[in-house]
């Protein structure tokens, strides 16, 4: 399993292109070189549709990189690596994630940070750390990676730090949605937000991540979770004898941020943010919500390290206690991947898997 | 040791009494009335002046209540208990403390709160909870109490809820700081921010609980101290690639506060606020800031319970693991209590010890 007949060549293969923001993607032929030193080349089996890739594809309010391969909730087996890459070989399952684990950095070597300094998230760059360039082309034409990911091609090349390496029995249709949303929301909750049994948590918008917050307010045996969508009017307090144990922030609405913080008990309240507002958004608050031994804390990816903590997510799947299948509820071949951009712009459903083989 | 001489009758003694905001205190002949249900009369040995009466004597900025006794960083013993007292008896050394712990409610409960529902902190409230009324008066008028504790009398009556029981070897000239200032900081350290062996930790402002907070510091092995007062100029960054471990804001100045959260290093930094600023005040900062793995939480009396948790801070220092005496800069006789007002208007020192039988 360690060599494969296409290692070290280029490999032709079928990608959604985007060419322009807001545009459909465009199944084009596209040449996927081999990976350099510490890359891996990754055969994509599954992925799925973000709130983020959607983001950057509109290109409103950030510069626009084009001509792209978005995509980054996936799930694969590796193809060939690069030099220097001792813990994957060609055959494992893997998932990509957006954000990585050099094992080196402070970050890394620190217990309570996954923000690692070499392979942290950087949505402007476009090709890879090794020598700053691409390993996508069209006939000669460079196209620009996303998130270090790009999963909306049939091969894709990641760096290995951003790569965890899958039990082979999981599921990769299921599990793909564990790199990115679901471990998001998930994590917000077990890791950081922390409620005890019995407790009441309040989740801030019910789309993938916040239901998967949800689904870990579950797990850690909430008496009570709140869920709240659009104009949530301050009734937590009303309804939970003076706020709840934990909340946990989901939209990226400055409004309900301010919210979901002051909506937590004096005493012991901790809030969770985990949705990004736009930059120009301020969050603001009274000293005195603060100091009446509330919590405030953000979180990214769930506080999971990418490579050290999702086996034990996929383990909690594999036991089933954690539930995933809720979160799947549409399902459509890559050459009609642009239905799974129209159904998360109407708002419809919460994750549409592609099988890039069907 | 359960009665003494004086036990139900109204005891006649010296107090400072605040007639009016800003003006010295005058020694008056008071008569405390014996200590109803729940209470309890203690003999004040030693009181400190904490910038709390400070603020509350000048009156700036609150409803002014006069005449009061002001007062309540303490040490002293029971003369007597009201009725239902369980835990104390005449003779008890103990430290009255400006907030409770009725050991029932939801906060006293919880393992993460001190901010008991019955007895939290009011400065507004001038009598006693048990009538409404005020145990002591000066010919029949009534004087205020102030925090539940007025230890600015050679007597005073507490709610049994508010009083530590000290071990009767500890010197009470000395662990009266406790009941205050010094516990706030150091609390807000070693139960709030909890800096990890060999980190950094900021501090801002080096009053006394900026410096007990430092002392916490110290205790839990930081390698580096930081102590910023006036003008921090956001050098923390540079100092520490990338900011502080933790750091634990003492001066309530609301641009200070900002600064403490955002000069905590991204995906681990705790930032403690302690100090109580303006109500106008409002905290801001750009929500990347949360986002980036920072945790922002406030405490309250550095998150001790006063009944349950003051002994082992009091054990602390008797096992000369936390040092004391050098917070205590100045020492009076009760006759020159207006001293001691000198001393911090003019900021000289830290503690000044006032000695009620001198």
């Amino acid at each position: 399993m360690s060599t494969t007949s296409t290692s070290g060549l280029v490999i032709p293969c079928k990608a959604a292109v985007a060419w322009e923001a807001g545009k459909p993607l465009v199944m084009e032929r596209v040449e996927v070189a081999p990976p350099q030193a510490m890359e891996v080349r990754m055969k994509v089996k599954y992925t799925s549709l973000c709130h983020t890739d959607l983001y950057f594809w509109e290109a409103k309010g950030q510069t626009p990189l084009f001509p792209r391969i978005f995509g980054h909730e996936a799930a694969g087996i590796v193809e060939s690596v690069g030099e220097g890459v001792k813990d994957l070989q060609a055959g494992d399952h893997v998932l990509p994630v957006f954000t990585g684990e050099c094992g080196e950095c402070g970050h890394c070597k620190s217990e309570e940070s996954n923000m690692c300094d070499l392979l942290r998230i950087n949505t402007d760059r476009g090709v890879m750390l090794h020598d700053g360039k691409t390993r996508f082309s069209i006939n000669g034409t460079p196209i620009n990676h996303f998130l270090g990911t790009s999963t909306f091609s049939e091969y894709t090349v990641v760096h290995s730090g951003c790569l965890s390496k899958l039990n082979p029995l999981a599921p990769l249709d299921k599990v793909c949605i564990l790199s990115c949303g679901i471990s998001t929301g998930l994590g917000a909750t077990l890791n950081v937000a922390k409620p005890k049994r019995g407790s009441s948590v309040a989740v801030f918008g019910l789309g993938a991540v916040g239901l998967a917050a949800a689904e870990g307010a579950r797990i850690a045996g909430a008496s009570r979770i709140i869920g709240i969508d659009l104009n949530p009017m301050r009734f937590e307090e009303e309804m939970t004898n003076g706020g709840v144990d934990r909340s946990v922030e989901c939209t990226g609405n400055i409004n309900a941020m301010i919210s979901a913080f002051e909506c937590v008990h004096d005493g012991w309240g901790v809030a969770v943010l985990v949705g990004v507002p736009n930059k120009d958004a301020t969050f603001m608050t009274k000293p005195i919500n603060l100091l009446n031994e509330r919590t405030l804390r953000g979180t990214f990816f769930g506080n999971y390290k990418p490579r050290t903590d999702l086996p034990s997510v996929v383990d909690m799947y594999m036991s089933k206690k954690l539930q995933l299948d809720k979160f799947i509820t549409h399902r459509v071949p890559f050459s009609d991947i642009n239905k799974a951009f129209d159904y998360m712009l109407k708002g419809e459903g919460l994750r549409c898997i592609i099988s890039m083989e069907d």
